[in-house]
């Protein structure tokens, strides 16, 4: 066995993963990996709300560690939402029990060119002064993930507000007036732009861009609207550090999904990694797949699936994540299960498997 | 232009179609094209509750009837719903504005074993009836459509109950209980089997298979679960009239898809029609696709992805339809727009469009 797995920190092992390389191990964290599931973070949710989480480094800072403590995954996320920008554009916010609400929703050319600009280290300080305090509390062996929604997903949550049945709202707006809404999308990406250089200023090592809603799209749509929008924030960020894609439900997506142009595509569980690997080339690092709620089943058959995705690439160009993020009332143990196989499977220098 | 689209009635030109025939024009209708968006069917439910009118023979004709005499459409689906045989298989059946609730979710091989088999015609015999009086009313003419949930989505509603995120209850119970499961999923099987087979002796000219949640599970579960199950069930129904199988959200699983054995194949907007038929060949006819939540944008918009949608197939083996249920507070007359631009785009001998 090699003992590059032994010398080499978690913050090379992440970075040299999204390089593509093969390595004796792969790192392994878990999309909101700060969440529900964990009792500590319940805990600390009894006496705050979900936004005063966000907005208190030190309770974001607290809420982050919390998964690294706790599981030894290889990387920590900062605590915060992806609608904290929509926030910092003009949009009031509310986060409730009953999912996110932007009570003022953007539908016309007017209210779009009402968003403003904002300075990320000034109007978002909070989210860069918990980064700041997570490297200095975790090391700098231990990479920080900084991340944002990817431009179509934000800009269906500033059009459609609240519900999102059929997402016909924001498709109404798309397909009626494309100018206005590709405005959108460019405000939103200006926005992006600078607020992940502020994240990665502040020291995180890698940002990842997450398209939840991208999958709603047909490809016509997501090629003349999502992609370039999502290419745009992620060339700007180009010699800076890696980005990670995340699409969810995107398999009629794929071909264009690897255009955007991210070091790291993230996917869902409906992607076969080696089918995948064999499409694009082994220049674009994946991550994932496991489905989060395989995290329910008996321990055996979380071993099993972990290790049948770790096979699929052989260690090449691999961050071992979930699908999606990481579901309310996941028993903790099964989540230590995932991580620990993952970070148990070695390969061999020939990349054959354990 | 052929005289065919003068001579064939609906029923003809609908069972061509499901044969894969090339056809002056194709068929169409809307996936819940008895619903909310008609102001006559909401002016009914302020009435009458959802299941009443389920069960209702008076009350689920008229509303079955309602989107042909407004809207012309080429097909009459009969007014239910997917969990009618879940209840009567012995589950409590609550539907309320919450959505379906299933008070008493089948988690163990024993809730399994207590599910009964159910004798359609005395048992759910609202629907029955309600199929032969639409029979009579519309006339020979025009095909009327019988339905079911496909064995796996029905397992999904009868697991979970209520919730459904990420649908960790349903796959906790396959990958915890495999046997169980598929029991379950083999019960399921044969009550739909003699509940469609009562749907067709009262007259129903096809019947769609819907497999809302197929897209949730990957390609192995797929193929070692749900695709067996529903295989049984069209296997049962060879001799009988065609079946259409709706699927959403598989693109992944679409090799699989279309080996179920259906005549039609469903489709979601997320599947490229052309590049489906290029891949399975011209045997299966296919159903679909438009998003529907492009009859919200601008009429121009409507009948151009209408038209773009109808090119793709060159009118073989093709039934134009949505990609999914139409949504509530859909404006009428862009579902007229889009039937009338179905009906009136013709297709020459060569099925090169018009």
């Amino acid at each position: 066995m090699s003992t590059l797995s032994v010398s080499l920190s978690r913050k090379e092992l992440f970075l040299r993963a999204c390089k593509g390389a093969a390595l004796p191990r792969v790192p392994v964290w878990m999309m909101r990996q700060a969440g529900r599931y964990l009792p500590e973070y319940r805990a600390l949710r009894a006496k705050h709300a979900f936004l005063e989480v966000c907005k208190t480094p030190d309770l974001a800072v607290e809420v982050s560690m919390q998964p690294f403590r706790r599981l030894d995954v290889d990387a920590i996320i900062v605590f915060s939402d992806i609608l904290i920008p929509a926030e910092a554009m003009g949009l009031p916010l509310e986060l409730g029990d009953a999912g996110p609400n932007l009570p003022e929703p953007v539908r016309s050319l007017d209210a779009v060119r009402k968003l403003r600009q904002f300075d990320p280290e000034t109007e978002t300080g909070f989210l860069m002064e918990a980064i700041r305090r997570i490297v200095r509390t975790a090391g700098t062996d231990v990479p920080v993930l900084g991340f944002a929604a990817a431009p179509w997903t934000l800009a269906c949550y500033m059009v459609e507000g609240r519900t999102k049945e059929g997402f016909a709202t924001v498709k109404n707006f798309l397909h009626s007036e494309p100018l206005a809404f590709r405005e959108l999308l460019q405000r939103i990406a200006q926005a992006t732009i600078l607020y992940l250089k502020a994240q990665i200023a502040a020291g995180a090592s890698a940002v990842q861009l997450f398209d939840t809603w991208c999958g709603e799209l047909a490809m016509p749509d997501y090629r003349a609207f999502a992609l370039p929008a999502v290419q745009e924030v992620i060339s700007a960020l180009r010699e800076t550090v890696p980005v990670i894609y995340y699409t969810k439900a995107s398999h009629h997506l794929l071909p264009a999904v690897a255009e955007a142009g991210a070091e790291v595509l993230s996917c869902d569980w409906r992607v076969n990694l080696a089918e995948f690997r064999e499409t694009i080339g082994s220049k674009i690092a994946l991550q994932g797949n496991l489905d989060p709620a395989v995290l329910f089943a008996p321990q055996e058959h979380i071993r099993q699936t972990t290790r049948g995705i770790l096979e699929q690439l052989g260690g090449v160009g691999h961050i071992l994540n979930l699908g999606h993020g990481i579901l309310p009332g996941t028993p903790v143990e099964n989540a230590q299960t995932f991580i620990t196989t993952g970070q148990q499977f070695l390969f061999t220098e020939t990349a054959s498997g354990k």
